[in-house]
């Protein structure tokens, strides 16, 4: 899964997490999930404020990055590590430093067994400009990286293009129209 | 995204089609989510049956399953493509070309605007033995691919591996105990 930072407020000020649990859920409106762990200081602050955020690191960052999945914000100032700036909302603080950064008003919160599933709308999305094709992000020059949970657990950087997507599988033909 | 093929039987078939939008969602019990669109035919046989499967294609399948999302299943017979076979239960196809795959009970829905999210708890997991690294799976032996949905999309491989995951960020110390 790729690795991604989320931003919360908790207790007035800004912290950060490194989340492998995530995903794009919906179009239109743009929403995004993230699964946190029940007792995670980054849920306390998403519950408080109704908003949060998703950072997406490159690989220069690997080393804050799992940091940020170590150590609790109860503990340390995880923000000190980043410049950080907000957009419309207070709550959901973002990092300079990641490429590219989401800012997200909570929709709904699913409680699982070990998890709350925090599903946001996207308001916002800043693209670092020497990092965009166009209007969106150029995904190899942001450097992605993904942790494979398979212990022992490593991160591993975004390969080589494979193929066109929704165009590669239009040479199969299983029947005739 | 890391893409996956998503099994159902609908209508009495085994289908598939191709998701970028899951991730796993909790440890214990270990559960996963897939985001479908409200008018996939695959959805109608998860909702039919309470039961699916997530399989996890090999970059030597990328025809097969960029074709399983561009293609319905109720045009196409798309079971074709692969040798199916069935774990404990006779709602949940999977694929024996795929080298990882997760047998699932459907345990929540969440409908969203446009797609409903489907949680199932695992009930099973499949791992090719060529593709094993003791118990688990070894992920750079399996070939995932990953779907960038910048447009144009496309897919791209796994890359070189980064770091050791929760253990190069300890050499960060922002503060001493």
């Amino acid at each position: 899964m790729p690795v991604v930072l989320v931003g919360a407020m908790v207790k007035g000020r800004p912290n950060f997490m490194a989340v492998a649990w995530f995903s794009k859920v919906n179009s239109n409106p743009p929403m995004m999930m993230v699964a946190l762990g029940k007792r995670q200081y980054t849920g306390e602050g998403i519950m408080e404020n109704g908003c949060f955020s998703v950072n997406l690191p490159g690989r220069d960052l690997v080393t804050e990055t799992d940091y940020c999945g170590i150590v609790s914000g109860r503990r340390e100032d995880k923000a000190k590590l980043f410049e950080v700036f907000y957009g419309e909302s207070v709550g959901a603080p973002m990092i300079r430093e990641c490429p590219v950064n989401y800012e997200l008003r909570l929709a709904e919160t699913v409680e699982l067994p070990g998890t709350n599933l925090f599903i946001g709308e996207i308001v916002a999305a800043y693209v670092d400009e020497e990092k965009r094709s166009g209007q969106v992000p150029d995904v190899p020059l942001v450097e992605p990286f993904f942790l494979v949970e398979s212990p022992p657990s490593h991160y591993f950087g975004l390969g080589p293009q494979v193929a066109h997507a929704f165009e590669v599988g239009k040479k199969l033909k299983l029947s005739n129209p």
